[in-house]
């Protein structure tokens, strides 16, 4: 076996403990929602790690972060390495930064042994890829990868009706960089799995052939106030009661293709005026179905539909999409993929191909470049919990397979 | 016909349309939330014109407010007039105030006309009557009818968590007056009817004889947190799909006695965290049951427990009932129903008896002292709804009915 660089596991691992004390949560988790005071204090400790590893950091207009270490022939397209520095509200130490911060050992490893490479490589931090707090999630790098409009994504709203605008001048991240429209050479993203099969069968490292294919709804219920008391059942529109059949209809949907691994979430549900005594009026509902075949998912949208006009119907309130989004039909670089088996290969790491259930970037990323996302376990599968955990020794594998990806693509 | 004394139908209804600049709604209703800067700038203004009417103004540790027009016999137990003067979120012009603002112009009218009356006469206004920011209705004459304790009622809090007591403080009216323990002779209640059968007949006066009786609940919901997108169909807790299953199941009961005038409403539901990503594991949701016959409202609150434990089931999550009330059984004094009948015929005003399928502080003074609770129409019953109308000539006959009653039985 020759001899690999790795990385320095205890760095690496102290770095993250470091940033999970930003932002944490009631439970030992974080609450580190985006554009947040705490994600800016998150960002501003990434730029001064980054800096202090001889990085140059550029902002683009939405906030998302570029640390570049040069290249010995830095007109080349770079090699990126990214993923979020943001959590879910009531989310882990380790979804999204884990990756991010692998992506600054490998720069900082690499400044250590002296390795220059052709290419430039950067650090990306991605604005909003949760989209706990504004919808739809991995909202920057849509943008990136050219699917909708920076303008669209500033004029985002959180539930108070905070613009995404608003809050990246807030904390001082309203950068001028252009979004996209650059050559990249290669993007990787290093993760943890979100699902359980790694952490059962006991390997480090999944690459990650595809996704699951994701139709998400932002839903607009509309209905009409009235008193809870006198008003007779059949002149009652509550959105309440909408809502309640459409989740019930979502979820049923879920369970319809549960044995082939199709999940549909009723995920978040804002009312009008919502207080006792009243009909509600409005409602506002996120909801998506995710499924390993996209023709499936295809289906599950079909009998969605068809469930919003009976739910609308038996509940007297208009039920109106007013946003969808697609992802993960997307399918990674071969190449990039057969580079990072073989970096684990060299490195002696077990590991095996698999399918990414959750959203990520790097969905987006295909569109723009040659992708690859590497995955490493996390406990049980748990996630979007405080309870997410994850041992060094599960994911400093699957770094080290980062390392050695990056510097054969970024010529070492 | 005898000469019998009438209201000034202008003074009353200039007061009432003054009284609606304070807590302007969206759509030319009222947002008066109990305890709210709007409610102290109305209670102040009531306060005012009490005072300017020779009034003593007492307030209870609950901020009722007590406006006593001395009696010549002032040990004797008075005689109530009392409503609320709060509103829902987005409520009408009428609902509530219009019952208070009666009482006050029946103390206006007494007066010009020089009227001493045996009994003292107290205009009420009943903290949180609505609701609609602190559950349950009818707060503060439930614990002056003695079914809850004072310190029960001021440590009930609202969506963000402020207490009653701390708002009581923060708009000065934390009163030091005990709340009940005393005699009263009678309590009268003028209402809009908040149904559509007086418009509907165009009957001005209903005389209200009983309510539905109501079963009302506050519902905690406990699921788990967990991602969107990987976590398979059999090990989701979700709280939203749990209480989409209540809020069908809720209505389904409504339907199922709606031939014989039986309502069901899932009110309100507030869910955490509630943001697109990640399941929700708390819900906090009020649901309700009303039917005209009590054993119909118990076999709806049976099926209601049977449908709880179906959901708790099929959903994964815990369905617990965190708090339940009661109302509308009660039946109001046959002999003060008949002086307002006999008021009524006197004053050449049509009636009729009727029930009251709203929540009323009426109900509540039933356990205290013969109680009346007087109704006029409005419009095609439309309430807690900002299109919330009332016509002046709908509302002054009832008006008068309660100035007759009330002089005769405090011994005009």
């Amino acid at each position: 076996m020759p001899d690999r660089p790795t990385v320095n596991a205890d760095r690496l691992w102290s770095t993250l403990l470091r940033s999970a004390e930003i932002g944490p949560g009631v439970a030992g988790g974080l609450r580190r929602l985006t554009l947040s005071d705490a994600d800016r204090q998150m960002r501003d400790l990434f730029v001064t790690w980054c800096r202090e590893a001889g990085c140059t950091v550029t902002v683009d207009r939405l906030g998302s972060l570029f640390a570049r270490r040069a290249g010995t022939e830095p007109d080349l397209p770079p090699v990126l390495i990214g993923s979020h520095l943001d959590t879910q509200y009531a989310g882990g130490r380790y979804d999204g930064i884990l990756g991010v911060l692998a992506g600054l050992e490998v720069v900082r490893r690499l400044n250590e042994l002296g390795l220059q490479t052709r290419r430039s490589i950067e650090i990306v931090n991605w604005t909003n890829e949760e989209g706990g707090r504004f919808t739809p999630p991995m909202l920057a790098s849509t943008v990136f990868a050219g699917v909708q409009s920076v303008d669209w994504a500033l004029a985002r709203t959180d539930d108070t009706g905070t613009t995404v605008a608003a809050e990246l001048e807030r904390i001082g991240y309203a950068g001028d960089g252009a979004v996209g429209g650059r050559s990249i050479d290669a993007y990787f993203e290093f993760h943890i799995e979100q699902g359980p099969i790694l952490h059962a069968e006991g390997i480090p490292v999944g690459i990650v052939t595809g996704g699951y294919a994701t139709r998400g709804f932002n839903l607009a219920i509309e209905g009409e106030t009235a008193h809870s008391g006198p008003t007779p059942m059949d002149r009652r529109r509550n959105a309440l009661v909408a809502a309640g059949m459409v989740a019930v209809a979502v979820n049923e949907i879920g369970w319809a293709y549960a044995d082939s691994d199709g999940k549909s979430t009723a995920a978040r549900l804002e009312l009008w005026p919502n207080k006792a005594g009243i009909l509600s009026s409005h409602g506002s509902m996120t909801v998506d179905f995710r499924h390993p075949d996209p023709a499936k998912t295809a289906e599950m949208e079909e009998r969605f539909h068809a469930a919003l006009a009976d739910c609308a119907e038996r509940s007297r309130c208009a039920i109106r999409v007013a946003e969808d989004w697609t992802w993960g039909a997307e399918r990674f670089d071969p190449d990039l993929n057969a580079l990072c088996r073989s970096a684990a290969d060299d490195l002696g790491v077990a590991h095996r191909d698999i399918l990414s259930q959750a959203g990520h970037d790097a969905y987006m990323m295909t569109r723009v470049c040659p992708t690859a996302l590497i995955f490493c376990p996390c406990k049980d599968g748990i996630t979007h919990n405080e309870a997410e955990h994850v041992e060094p020794e599960w994911a400093i594998p699957g770094a080290n397979v980062l390392l050695n990806a990056v510097l054969a693509r970024a010529g070492g």
